[in-house]
């Protein structure tokens, strides 16, 4: 069973991720280290003995579709109401509205550990926060008053409507209407699909971002629109109104995440009755809906990082405990009475110390995001610079976390053994649940393409190259700490670093020379050798930052030294793929005609 | 929908795997190219017309437990019948006993087919003909004769019985009890799970081949016996007897193959009366029933192998499929009108490439593991090399097809996005019945050892430095080739060759130094890295075969020269961590403690 990892989570944020240094600055007020501490042990407290206990049920029953009402799975209504009573949906939500305002990184941390506990119950609060999140940045003051504070408590939950059926990754081409009424709301039509949350039982209310287009809009994505379109219409007094007009037309039946309820939402069938189109509000401007879902969409790509992070470290704990349980042959050097613990197989500890390594690494590269992000709000004179860290790291925590969620749980299978294919063993779900992150909230060959296309022109290239140089002062620090522990690990570093920057110039140069297609074909693998770098260098500096106690830091040191001598050889592979890689791919394309 | 690949099958075969010269040599005796190619197409055709449509079903309605009674999806009892009616279950089969005695190859390449059409269907043959091999080459002749023509017609079917909940990967500790009676039978007893289609309705018997320890057996793996345990009794006459006393007693809950019955099997219970203990007849001598069994292990293990090859194949035309039809978005150099088929991104052409290569190169791993076994039984003098070749190869068959399986199933997924993650899109499936492959029938580790341990000493390490040296001839002659469209081709199959020639000699060193640990650590790494340099050298041998035909070579040599600049840049790597991995591996076994 699931055991939040607290103290891991701590050390990272402050030692890691650069939360201790902000505190210290006073950046994040008078936010100590022990209401911190206190803050992730509770919310690893309700993760570990609330949520997961839930989470094989979830799984089983799944969400259901009866009579047009979507029943959750036994107990998670309660599970749900469990979670609005702890206040935790509004961690860093305004506290004008009942937020507690705390840095990004805490709500990060905390949202690692529900989603270990279950990621299909994590995804309701989720998706709220993004919606919330939305509404402060972009709704008018009444929308704010009426909405955001049941929102913020988790009364009402949230959802983002975007894709329809011929519109996934590419927006510009949604259907979904919006005619402008008279007393200035909007009456939207049309039918969304792959809504999470879109419809249950759990609050007594929901309310959906909706993008649609007006009647006079121009075609693309300069033409959407974003809404507010409440399930029930509210009072003045904020008490709850009418249905409106949209309803739950089905559930998607899924690989994984099976508690989640996965809905196509049709609005504006009259339905309920009375005149056709649900009633929705404008939020930010006409036509100017994708940037805001944009602001929403940042942020919820870096919680689908953590949903990776979170099926990782579950699948790590579930592997280590039956790999240190589980006996069977005599592993070389096993001196012990009959069969050893498979966990003595230099195999098997390869498979698990893999596990742990991307684990960490992933954890330490989404903290840093979450980071940079906290202090593009707060640090002042160097905002604009944290907001470009930003914004070159999400893609990255996005894409290497969740695929670090899908490579870690299928090992975790593995080290099962047969017993990894059984499903009341566990471990095939966290495989199931972790296969989608890789695929929305853009999928990960699309947040390549924003990394490479987007963010590395970002001040002209002098954002990445002020990164990588900060990568080798990890490197340098390896050096001169002389610990024999840490073997090759700085020349190790030395060379991914150095096949990064040389990846980095030759794409720089591609897209500056006009070069998409070159650049294009380079961008996953690119995108893999930024992740598997920075592992190891995040790996370093935790290591260099426990170094100082006595022997405490040695786990550190040795897990840094395996990802170093280990996984780090695969960045030459890497860069070779993005600079040499191209030509053979287009060559190849006459096998695709 | 699957349509078996019946020509590239053929092609590889005859150009890439050996099968055309052994014609030439009369190796095959009259077996004629118009036989072979009759038989594939025939093959071919069951699998698309009458094994695929029926894999869906048999995945949502799975096998079920009834009253003691296993029933199999609908459709599939009739499809069994149609099955047996082909004649397909006695393709290499003792002409004695009704069979064909035609090469391994054909079989394997049928194989392919067959579990691309439904890999949980395909597992009732491939178990029935490996208890027909293990019968043919050590049962007595009244076994033979009593039981070996209704097994090679498919009226009866065969298992077999193997793990233990205790003994799974360690077969020393197995407990199933076997007591000798009077009139030279024996009567059998204990648990046995994980078997496959263990019991079923399609079939009029089963003949178990079960493992057990006789009361005065040494302990370990040289006190084991095998045992052929019926479910009915068989009269001399050849009709059914009474209910042997064996039972299923459940069947497991698992993440795919749903349509097959894994059964959990009691022996010797009792339930249907008289005395207890199941009655069963010896295979093989007393105490010598696991060389008995592997036998069958090393053809059932390549047959696993082609499970690997039948779910990367078939994952890759669904993909290919949907990536042509879907539209989203406007790639480079797109020039149509509205959206471009997602197949034109970059991104997407990279993954349906890698999926095309690793899928081609996991069947000529396969085919050329079959045919060194043909060779073994047919060459005469040169037999011992050619048992050695299969033995070096059947590990790196199993695991490199396997693991292929599982990532190209996993890249399928990917390339369909949002749909990808519904179950009735049909791409999950294949994820969730691939991820087996890599465990049953020795996991992928087991087979690293088995490779590193056992087969690269083949002959004082001969076997393997010949087979090397063959390598090095493909790539120069793709070098002599001088056709343009390789590209660096020759100079990266050089470099994956010499990778792996280092890591071959490092590892041989290992051994002979007594550092069974060192090498074991890095035996993952390697055995990779061999599937990778034969993926890239199978693909060039292919496409220098065709590249006489006036362009129809072009996209051989395409896909060769993309395998050898983008994958195999993989092999530096990998050849690193088996040379200079295992130091930190064992330093950073204190975070397993």
């Amino acid at each position: 069973m699931y055991k939040a990892p607290v103290e891991e989570i701590a050390f990272t944020l402050k030692h890691v991720a650069g939360m201790g240094e902000a505190m210290s600055n006073g950046l994040f007020g008078d936010l100590g280290e022990d209401l911190v501490d206190a803050i992730l042990s509770e919310a690893g407290r309700f993760a570990t003995e609330e949520v997961a206990p839930l989470a094989d049920i979830g799984d089983r029953q799944g969400a259901r579709l009866v009579d047009g009402e979507v029943r959750l799975p036994d107990g998670w209504r309660d599970l749900y109401r469990s979670w609005i009573s702890g206040g935790w949906n509004g961690l860093t939500a305004p506290e004008a509205f009942g937020g507690q305002a705390l840095p990004h990184m805490l709500n990060v941390a905390a949202l690692e550990m529900w989603n270990s506990g279950s990621m299909a119950f994590a995804l309701a609060p989720t998706l709220t926060m993004g919606a919330i999140e939305a509404v402060s940045a972009h709704g008018s003051a009444a929308l704010k008053d009426k909405y955001l504070a049941k929102m913020v408590s988790g009364e009402w939950t949230g959802t983002m409507n975007l894709t329809e059926p011929h519109a996934g990754s590419d927006l510009g081409v949604l259907k979904a209407r919006a005619e402008r009424r008279a007393d200035g709301s909007y009456r939207i039509s049309g039918q969304k699909i792959f809504i999470t949350w879109g419809e249950h039982d759990a609050a007594d209310n929901i309310i959906h971002l909706v993008l649609a287009r007006l009647p006079d809009a121009p075609a693309g994505t300069r033409g959407i629109s974003l809404f507010l379109v409440p399930k029930f219409l509210v009072n003045d007094d904020g008490s709850l109104g009418p249905r409106n007009d949209l309803f739950c037309h089905s559930l998607e039946h899924k690989l994984g995440i099976h508690g989640s309820p996965t809905c196509t939402m049709i609005y504006g069938d009259g339905r309920f009755g009375g005149e056709k189109g649900a009633i929705g509000w404008l939020v930010g401007e006409e036509n100017k809906g994708l940037a805001c879902m944009f602001t929403m969409m940042n942020n919820a790509r870096l919680a689908v990082g953590m949903q990776g992070v979170a099926i990782a470290e579950a699948a790590t704990q579930k592997a280590l405990a039956y790999a240190r349980e589980r006996t069977q042959g005599r592993a070389p050097g096993w001196s012990g009475p009959g069969m050893s613990p498979i966990i003595e197989h230099p195999d098997v500890a390869r498979m698990l110390l893999t596990m742990k390594a991307l684990t960490q690494g992933a954890r330490a590269i989404s903290f840093a995001c979450a980071h940079a992000i906290d202090m593009s709000r707060r640090a002042g004179d160097t905002s604009r610079h944290w907001q470009e860290r930003a914004a070159l790291l999400t893609p990255v925590a996005k894409s290497f976390s969740t695929d670090a969620g899908v490579e870690v749980a299928s090992l975790g299978i593995q080290v099962h053994g047969g017993m990894g294919f059984i499903e009341e063993t566990g471990a095939a779900r966290y495989l199931r649940d972790a296969r989608i992150a890789p695929i929305y909230e853009g999928t990960n060959g699309i947040q390549a393409i924003d990394l490479v296309t987007r963010k590395l022109p970002l001040s002209g290239g002098d954002q990445v190259r002020g990164f990588i140089a900060e990568l080798k002062s990890v490197a340098d620090a390896v050096r001169h700490s002389n610990l024999d522990g840490f073997g090759e690990t700085a020349a190790r570093l030395d060379a991914g670093i150095a096949d990064l920057d040389e990846a980095t110039t030759w794409l720089l140069k591609m897209l500056a020379d006009d070069k998409a297609p070159e650049a294009l074909a380079g961008a996953t693998p690119y995108q893999r050798l930024v992740g598997l770098v920075l592992t190891g260098c995040y790996l370093a500096k935790g290591a260099l930052a426990e170094s100082g106690d006595d022997g405490k830091g040695e786990g550190r040191i040795a897990l840094c030294r395996f990802a170093a001598e280990n996984l780090l050889a695969e960045t030459t592979a890497l860069r070779d793929r993005v600079i040499n890689g191209a030509a053979s791919l287009a060559a190849a394309r006459i096998l695709l005609a």
